[in-house]
């Protein structure tokens, strides 16, 4: 029965399919999916934290490099990632699909697997979501809340000049990912690190959440547009500039041994390309030992600092061998494509 | 500069065009949207409430009879009336479009201004969303987050023998409208009830809250996919069935004269047909007293009973003219379309 499309199939019964595979809601969860809305107990006295992302066919991943199962997993990796960037513990998450007619159940099947699996390795629980048909290219929507303590959270807007500017984990691996698929690296070359994190992002939620309970940062951003895009707009949120030496940045090995080949820059790359789902930190200098008193809690991913912010606001910089250069703009999804 | 298309803007151009639109959220919004999440600070001992619903062009609307505004609308109240029919109070909700790159700019500010006047007028504060494009159709994506006391909230399956139906305002219309726009009335044809209904539900959120308040009712549903469907999904969550009485359903007058001049059985057009987001309420006889205390908080629109959950869960009946005739099948958004 699993072989057909979902034309061929009635609206409840796909819904029914759907819900076999999530994982069993948290005991938080007082009425879980399936009703008109779910009910939840809240964390006594915490913060409710919401966000919401959406991963479009043909404009976020393309068919012929994702699995049904990599398409389920970033769409929430992306939203757990963002609850990241403001230190949230991720609770709960309701998953809104909006699919192609001529989608087999079967991947609709795989999709929804590779959601739940990442839910249920972060503890958050599926309480909820929508089936709806379309014409068009599939859609995943995602809305995801989490906990934080009171003024614990991290926003774009705390950086100072002379914080530390730190990033996690290596960054430029899935925009290099990326071009190894389209220049025509196979889909089953998933060994590839650089593929490895364009399909399968790794949202940094332990870092994330240790770093704001320590009070280690002052703010904080995810880099889903790209290192550039986040220092734009963590320094324009802050009013402050930004100073990035080109020499600490943690770019993936990968990444560039791969533009090397193809005889682009490897650091303008790693700055513009999108889609590495690190976290951008503002470390204030005297913070060093709340700072490894986070890294004590979570040591993986490794944290770089790779510059520091400035007085100006209108320096954005980049420092590469003695020359002084401008940070190149960053990712925008509507723009040159 | 609103002369134009989305694909010769920017994301964050956009992005800031649509944030400017948006009311000013409510003291209880700690970080509103723009950030990488939005944060909340709950009523103290409140549940939180949450569902999503999405709306997508030529599936639930169709851009030759909906504004933009109109969409707005929609997109928010078909999620309103989820959060009425669980008795929650909204509170919050998140906005995710995907957009064809051939939509105007000043057409996308039209529809958040109908979705945004909805929520001022409901105090729900808009707390953050999304934008991406696609090359197919246009959808609206909309996660709603409401609170409720403890153990006040309403689920479908609370209904027990004996309790009677009751139903809120008139039905039947939104399908009469949608038909009357397929057969040809114009769009500028607003003034009918039917093609109001259609294009701009009013989700029945104090009705809902104030039946929940006062414990008037053991059940809910909203009316999205019918009241056959609703009465169907109440009757099998709870393991009941349903005895209706057709002389008793509250259609609008408009959708009985349109059906009846095309010849189509207006009960069975009114029992079948989607959109009506009027709610359904499960309510014991001895709660009347109950039942006429939330009447007092909330006298419009009026509550109607149209029948009773009985025994049999596999008797679902309606009863005409002295005959008994089996329930209408629930309008299914994927079959037989």
């Amino acid at each position: 029965l699993t072989e057909g499309t979902i034309s061929t199939f009635g609206e409840h019964a796909l819904l029914a399919r759907v819900l076999a595979r999530l994982p069993r809601p948290s005991p938080t969860v007082l009425v879980g999916p399936g009703d008109d809305a779910a009910v939840l107990a809240p964390v006594r006295n915490e913060r409710l934290v919401v966000t919401t992302d959406a991963v479009v066919e043909g404009v976020h991943f393309s068919r012929a490099f994702s699995t049904p199962a990599d398409i389920g997993h970033k769409a929430l990796a992306v939203n757990l990632s963002d609850l990241a960037a403001m230190a949230a513990t991720p609770r709960w998450v309701v998953l809104s699909l909006v699919l192609p007619g001529s989608w087999m159940v079967a991947d609709v099947e795989d999709l929804v697997d590779g959601f739940a699996a990442l839910a249920q390795r972060h503890a958050v629980s599926v309480v909820g979501g929508n089936i709806a048909r379309t014409d068009g290219p599939l859609v995943v929507d995602v809305t995801a809340g989490g906990e934080v303590a009171p003024r614990r959270w991290l926003t774009r807007n705390g950086a100072a000049a002379g914080h530390e500017i730190y990033v996690s984990g290596t960054i430029g691996g899935a925009a290099a990912g990326l071009d190894m698929l389209q220049q025509g690296a196979g889909i089953r070359d998933r060994g590839s690190v650089c593929i490895a994190r364009h399909l399968r992002p790794e949202p940094r939620v332990r870092l994330g959440t240790a770093m704001g309970r320590a009070r280690a940062a002052r703010a904080a951003m995810d880099l889903s547009d790209g290192l550039a895009d986040a220092l734009r707009q963590v320094a324009a949120a802050s009013g402050v500039g930004v100073t990035v030496d080109a020499a600490l940045l943690p770019i993936d090995e990968c990444a560039r041994e791969w533009w090397t080949s193809r005889r682009i820059d490897p650091v303008t790359a790693a700055l513009k390309g999108g889609d590495d789902y690190e976290l951008l930190f503002a470390v204030p200098a005297k913070g060093r030992a709340a700072l490894r008193s986070a890294r004590r809690h979570v040591s993986d991913p490794p944290l770089t600092k790779i510059g520091v912010f400035t007085k100006d606001p209108r320096a954005l910089v980049i420092e590469r061998a003695g020359s002084v250069d401008p940070l190149p703009e960053g990712f925008e999804h509507f723009a040159n494509r």
